[in-house]
């Protein structure tokens, strides 16, 4: 099955570690691959790589990708990470597999729909969760499931920053 | 700050425990409350039990709650699920504090709306994530954070049953 989060509210990268979580208390052998996000700063990064049966790939920089004009390093890295993806997928080693970020990259055109279309062609029996805003209209008709995270109310919007242990 | 995970949607419980998962990666100290769930073969409670700086309580039957009945047992257990909670609140020893499935508790009445509402005062300088479907409009009006977790698509609506791994 191909499960899809969206949108933009608070919760799609935590809710496929909260997958993950759950699929290893069922000894799955899980895979995380993040995209757009190679800062092995991040909480739940150091959680999870302490956890056996996860392994964990990540892509992209430690900067933010300009929307208007991505580096060359960013086109390499989301490359990258999807031939990782391929590669993950293709092994019939895992029974999830999760492909943190991957909307965004199709969204800022890193990587075409195709490829991520292909991807979830090389899914067969794994679970494939993709993640993050902007998903694309044919990912999502591809899916299984999709769940859209609305932003009903942030503290964002009242001037809070990101805040260590809550956002990242 | 409060946040609440509501909606139809998949990833209201998964997301909550993503944010457990971050915050133990920055050493918080974690509490994890359970309503209507008290049963410990969930593949997340599972992985959970074995992390440090984690505390879980769950309180409910192993049976699904008759919304137009509910037993007893039920209204207890909701009852010792909240005062579990403002225990842990008041005592100031967690960062992050998840309730998880109390909405569907005050929606069912097992709980008041009221009684919700005196765990979110006494948060102080906890995070306090509530989660489930039906989320009390006083409850959301309290919340800094407010994530609906829209059903775009689900498998269930394809026959699809709850799956090991997935759902539990």
């Amino acid at each position: 099955m191909i499960q899809i989060y969206t949108g933009n509210g608070k919760g799609k990268t935590t809710s496929s570690i909260g997958l993950i979580i759950r699929a290893l208390g069922h000894n799955w052998r899980v895979c995380l691959i993040q995209f757009m996000k190679n800062d092995w700063s991040y909480g739940e990064i150091t959680t999870l790589s302490k956890l056996p049966g996860l392994d964990i790939f990540k892509f992209g920089t430690k900067e933010f990708v300009d929307p208007q004009n991505p580096a060359k390093i960013d086109y390499q890295e989301a490359e990258a990470g999807w031939a990782k993806s391929k590669e993950v997928l293709h092994s019939g080693k895992y029974q999830l597999v999760v492909l943190d970020e991957i909307n965004v990259a199709v969204f800022m055109e890193l990587l075409s729909v195709e490829k991520q279309l292909e991807l979830c062609e090389l899914a067969g029996k794994a679970e494939l969760v993709m993640t993050g805003r902007y998903a694309n209209e044919q990912a999502i008709a591809r899916a299984d499931l999709v769940t859209e995270m609305h932003e009903q109310k942030h503290y964002f919007n009242q001037g809070v920053a990101s805040r260590e242990g809550i956002e990242f």
